[in-house]
């Protein structure tokens, strides 16, 4: 899918602390993951408001697959964008957008397969309906194949 | 190329920190990051003894791909080998692991895509023919394509 | 000087990330300090909209003194609260609070020592007039000694 | 007591990350905290290697008192040198230094009070005597006040 046509609902504006930044005056790229780790959270916050019954199954990373387009400086107003791209049996993808808001310039694009973990058995585990149910109706105007 | 089939000849031994291990107990996802980026910074010391002419080209990262195979606890013993799978005119790939290097278990897979960028003109650039010669060399027994 | 009685004029709220969190779920004490280092940055940037002259004269860290007295966690509001406490020949005092905001709860006060530093000699350097001017002029009610 | 007389028998290497360095090429100083932090974690894992029982008692910080006396860079070789110096009925205080350990240059000085805290009864607690006996067991030439 064109990131150009994902719609996101969910904005976290980043407050950049002084030292993301290294020594060429750029966040360091090991940071933007904490960005998006943040608005990850507060992204299913928005969606399962009750809470995610994380004492069955969680959900793990599996994968993440970063675009770096361009640098962030500190003084930079940035919004993470997040949205579900995919729903499977066992996984769910999320693409994330690290963007300056005051340019709309796309700084990094990010997707995160997350997989669905039974921390009784210590397998993988399907994703609980109510889980898709959430997602899919948080996303009304769905990216989500 | 299958991971397993890849020679690693760099390793760089890790110390966690307490702070990297997040409530669950587990290293950070976003902390692997660091570690990857300080292998990166030794790997090419070793690589460019004299150092890289950092004035006239630099290497960005345009794209991080990582596989998470399973969670880090605060008190294993990881190293992140390191190694250079392709070369290209623009880029290089590296290829990194984490490994508990008592069990030998693969913790997380992690494949770099660093480009060529000329900081005079702001535009990419092509990989100094010094580096690729340094980086063949180094990888004598050699993984790259 | 009782801290209940001094006045904070700059306050700045503070977006906690998910691994400022430990195992025990409390921030970890080491964040803290970077909470206050960024708010120390936006104080200097609400005193001197001008901006400091960093080429000539720099204020470094030389002490910092903070007493814990109750644990942040992650679903938490905090503020960090700064006013200058002590303007000197060479050196100025900060008084930092982090807060709650929802319960006034104080869960740390920092001071902090900085002295000015000449740049090009590298030695200690007297603070510019011009700074403790701006300083005087912020905190119009003032606490300084 | 002067820093010149303290006996340091505990040493822990430090191993610097790329992004501990600030934009002016320095660790910023709130990374130095994490460095304490693990150099303490590591220092009481040497005082009492079966384990605190922190189920029962845990110790937490309750001050903070560092004097930098100079930068630490990206290339240098840091050490943390962690020993008691008091130990009282509900607290005791452990001074640290971070040393380049090429030069013997003092870069900080930390002075930490941690306090016991009965973790049932969330209150203040003493510390517990096999913890002071073997405090004193392992600072055979004792700097304790």
């Amino acid at each position: 899918m064109d990131i150009e046509n994902i719609i996101f609902k969910h904005e976290l504006p980043i407050q950049l602390r002084f030292n993301d930044v290294d020594t060429f005056g750029h966040v360091n790229n090991s940071i933007y993951f904490s960005f998006y780790d943040l608005a990850k959270t507060d992204y299913f916050s928005s969606v399962l408001p009750e809470g995610m019954n994380w004492k069955e199954t969680a959900l793990v990373i599996a994968n993440i697959n970063a675009d770096f387009i361009s640098p962030i400086f500190f003084n930079e107003n940035i919004v993470v964008k997040t949205t579900t791209t995919h729903i499977g049996n066992k996984s769910i993808k999320l693409t994330q957008l690290a963007v300056n808001i005051i340019t709309n310039e796309i700084k990094c694009v990010c997707q995160t397969v997350m997989v669905g973990f039974n921390l009784k058995t210590q397998e993988s585990a399907e994703i609980p309906q109510s889980w898709k149910d959430a997602i899919m109706a948080y996303e009304a105007e769905s990216n989500i194949s």
